[in-house]
């Protein structure tokens, strides 16, 4: 069986990403014309964006799914020559925080979703994710909550894919090849990278997929790499007696062809894989860990350990806070109580100034309460994932 | 193959619940002398509880797990004789509404927390849950939540179980065995029910479990059902070429036997379990549907729908108050650099009213974007689940 696969981060932000609606109709016509038999497609953030590529690809691909989450929605979705049998979402429980407006990651509710497939018998377990953004990589405050979302991955496709015969991811992790995340999520599953394992490649140099010569990117973030730097990966495994070849990995390089823009602001992946029934089970989960796997979920404990302290930090701080405003609060209804009896001497404060710090004192009380629940849920998260792995090492 | 399980909801919340540390002593020692294989516990909000019982416990039960979730946690730990190979926990996408402090639901982040466990060499999958509460019968605001849950759980199960030999399931499921929530779940899992099941039975009339003869159970809300209702469940199946039968089946009778006071307001429930390799596959996931399952799908789909209406006006109230109150800022803005710059004749408010309602008006945009953020993550989540259940049919 061959299987051609075509991977996508659109970048379709409605009223934020530039020349969306053009991109968005270059990105259906190139489905429609190649004809893939699985397109995975992340931020496509509007539904209006699915429902005209749906209506567009509806004889080419007659078969497609978007997953909802979180506020503006998972940006997730797939679009399948052949019948998806059935779905399901798994959505982060850490995904940055709310008050990072700039961000935006969190109202996103960043997930995976899973489609199962049957393609001439063969099972496929079809997984698409998108994982928190990496905004500045020397103090990357979010890699703890990537690194749980990584965690979470493999767990989920290790817990879902014991009856699939073969296991396919396309995403864009936010990880470089050489991150702990990556290597965690590989080697916790025992997924394969296509670009490594690919007979043939055609496109950027080191499969980068987020390239300088690509017009949307931003120049100043990819300074420290000429070359670009590869985040979006396809990966696979057979489970079962199945093999699966990458026999070609191909992407775009900052242009579409035949026309003068990009389809986004990342590269599109487009792979061909060969799945064929004889063999040994390929990637079979491991049930002893090598040293190996070892060292990466140690580092990547580590690594979880450190946002815990700064959650805890954080928790202690909002509720020192939120402590603060009460007894502020406390204060001023004693003293406006002491003035309605006639113990005082009449108001000491002008009535503006003290309903103003009264009112300011309920905000940053409610505030502060609000934000000290959310590190107490950070902490949980962090918590529970560190102690997962502790128990796998 | 013999399992004796034992599930109980503790009712353990720090500072609210009635004698809550005599209790939980109670549970862990009922725990110690009876020998359970495998206890499914819920409501243990409190980590410090598991580690007591979990210090006490050590030689009868030496792996157990917590699964910690949301602001307080789930409440869910399991403790068992045989080593947990592996956890996941999986979040409901609802769970209620922050807003409603005096039902704290959403504080806990209820969740399916999953064990893989192997004993004989027999793989099971054993679940613990907790789904939200029901408050008010005749008016339950939150059935499309619990709907929307069962439906998640049920979905959970069939895709994490495929390579388990054995499905257990045991937890508060806040549902009457003829509740549209119950029937979906057992119709789309082939989940079987213990206390249907039993061969032999012993305990509160009609297996209730949470009965008018405990002591802390509130009369007003069982006077409609005078026997109790049944909330909690033990549930099974075989997946492969195994068969698994419920032996026996005994609950608490309203107190603790010896004691004067019962172990939690439920009642605890005791099943052995008979497994066996012999015999054709079980309760095998039903490939084509049958009509009774189509009637329960389209059923829980019309709730689901009656909730996403409600969450679509929720949405659009809180919208309408935040572009209000947004207005009513401006307006005084106006004013306000109107005086400043000496257009009107002079400020004709007074200050301190003029400031007060300023701030109100900032605290009511705040709150009402808030929930209108939150309504329409709501009705992302309701409009995922009827289209999954519309896709199924």
């Amino acid at each position: 069986l061959q299987l051609r696969i075509f991977n996508l981060n659109c970048w379709a932000i409605r009223y934020l990403s530039k020349r969306r609606q053009e991109r968005v109709q270059l990105i259906g016509d190139k489905l429609r014309w190649e004809g893939f038999d699985l397109a995975l497609l992340q931020e496509v953030w509007s539904e209006q964006d699915y429902s005209d590529l749906k209506a567009k690809l509806a004889s080419s691909y007659p078969f497609s799914h978007y997953f909802r989450s979180g506020v503006i929605g998972s940006g997730l979705c797939v679009f399948s020559k052949f019948p998806i049998l059935d779905t399901l979402l798994y959505q982060y429980s850490l995904n940055g925080y709310p008050y990072m407006l700039q961000h935006g990651d969190w109202f996103c509710g960043k997930s995976v979703g899973l489609l199962i497939i049957k393609i001439s018998g063969i099972l496929f377990n079809v997984y698409v994710t998108h994982l928190h953004a990496e905004y500045c990589r020397e103090k990357d405050a979010y890699l703890p909550h990537r690194l749980v979302q990584a965690w979470e991955l493999a767990q989920f496709i290790r817990h879902t894919s014991k009856a699939a015969d073969v296991v396919l991811l396309g995403g864009d992790l936010n990880m470089h090849p050489e991150d702990v995340g990556i290597r965690l999520l590989r080697g916790w599953t025992g997924l394969q990278d296509a670009f490594t394992e690919a007979e043939c490649f055609e496109g950027c140099e080191d499969g980068c997929t987020l390239v300088p010569s690509n017009c949307f990117t931003v120049k100043a973030e990819l300074l420290p790499f000429p070359l670009g730097i590869r985040i979006d990966y396809i990966l696979y495994k057979a489970v079962s007696n199945f093999t699966v070849k990458c026999q070609e990995l191909k992407t775009t390089k900052g242009t579409a062809p035949g026309v003068d823009i990009p389809f986004s602001d990342h590269e599109a992946m487009m792979a061909t894989l060969h799945i064929h029934r004889q063999g040994q089970p390929g990637g079979a989960t491991t049930t002893t860990m090598d040293p190996k796997l070892v060292d990466v979920v140690t580092e990547a404990r580590m690594e979880v350990e450190v946002g815990l302290r700064a959650a805890r930090r954080q928790r202690y701080w909002r509720g020192r806070m939120a402590v603060l405003a009460l007894l502020l609060l406390l204060l001023q209804a004693a003293a406006a109580l002491g003035t309605l009896v006639g113990l005082g001497a009449g108001q000491p404060f002008p009535k503006l100034s003290f309903s103003l710090l009264a009112f300011l004192a309920t905000g940053v009380l409610l505030l502060a309460t609000t934000l000290h629940l959310f590190h107490t849920m950070e902490v949980k998260m962090l918590q529970g994932t560190e102690e997962q792995m502790r128990r796998v090492l």
